[in-house]
């Protein structure tokens, strides 16, 4: 039975499912769904997340969605290469990482991706500055183990990467649409501000199969 | 070497990494940090945590923080018996279930702690009460999965039960407060409104070592 996954175009937690299916060079059906159609609250994808959510993998049977717990089936299942590094202190570092990305930049991320995408920003420049002040900081701290080591964690691109990555590129994404040029002043030209950050970007778009994860309506 | 945990009480990310080494029966040296002497702020703790908070796990040379990557180190290096499942369907499910609660729950019972704890409710009872609402909306989900089965995910307790448990105690002890009476009627008695929670809040109250994990200020 062949994988299949349910993902939405630049949706960063989709794009992990996509980015681990590719590193781990797995065969999958891929089911594109049209969030401006409401397809991932089809009947079909609230049987199997009644959040109605992606991305969602199928194996044989077996559903899971949630972005971080797929990418621990796939390890589980399909441990070649690992995305939790080769030992207890790289696992233990890289699901550390994780956590610290959720914990402590991804909220303002989606606070200021949301505000530009979504919503009007006079009246709300002060709670996006200061989430971008956050922001700053936790890149600086991933700037910081970047200048160390060409992957977040250890030797090897990681479940970190995976992680962390998408939510970036919508950021840096965002922050070049014309309603964020007061915004993006601190961040951007990324290869100034951040350049480890910026070459570590580059280093994850030349992994084989990187283009099939990229979201296809970016192109357009 | 010998396992070291430095850890508070009452603080629910503790509690799951005491929670795993009792049920991994490993040895350990257990450092209780003061809160109200501001402990896990010391030089020592921000020297193996920047951002000064508990709980940190040193192994010989190695430190982990962040409780979710406690137990994957704790998992790693010490397999059996396993938090994260028999199978790599468990070990998704597991980890989905943890994400759920993370996602949609968690965010929610700080809120109503943080509010019962150290604010006035005057003013903040309708935010409080839509997060409450949210609770018991995920309370619900998880009463089910708890009507069908003894444990979280599979025929064992796991790193879900272990990433769940503590909130949920922490937030049952919160709404016991005089503070609270207008809060507590919708899920208090637990016993009544949610009575499979109620009956494996038991069931992981008598794991061997439990008591070594409950916060000891609860017992003043």
């Amino acid at each position: 039975m062949a994988l299949e996954l349910w993902w939405g175009s630049g949706s960063p937690y989709s794009w992990r499912a996509l980015l681990a299916l590719e590193y781990k060079r797995l065969d999958y059906i891929s089911h594109q769904v049209q969030f401006s159609k409401q397809e991932h609250q089809s009947p079909q994808l609230l049987a199997m997340n009644p959040r109605g959510r992606v991305p969602v993998l199928k194996d044989g049977d077996y559903v899971c969605f949630e972005s971080l717990a797929i990418l621990h089936y796939l390890e589980r299942k399909y441990p070649t290469p690992p995305l939790f590094g080769h030992s207890a202190p790289e696992a233990g570092t890289i699901t550390r990482v994780i956590c610290e990305y959720q914990g402590y930049a991804e909220e303002h991320i989606q606070k200021i991706i949301y505000t530009i995408l979504f919503q009007d920003m006079d009246g709300r420049m002060e709670e996006v500055e200061r989430a971008l002040g956050n922001v700053i900081g936790e890149a600086r701290t991933i700037e910081a183990r970047l200048s160390a080591s060409s992957w977040l964690v250890g030797d090897s691109f990681s479940a970190a990467d995976i992680v962390v990555f998408p939510g970036i590129q919508v950021l840096l994404r965002a922050l070049e649409r014309r309603e964020a040029r007061e915004l993006r002043a601190r961040l951007l030209p990324v290869e100034v501000n951040f350049p480890a950050i910026a070459a570590w970007i580059r280093r994850i778009e030349a992994l084989p199969g990187y283009e099939h994860t990229y979201p296809p309506h970016w192109r357009e």
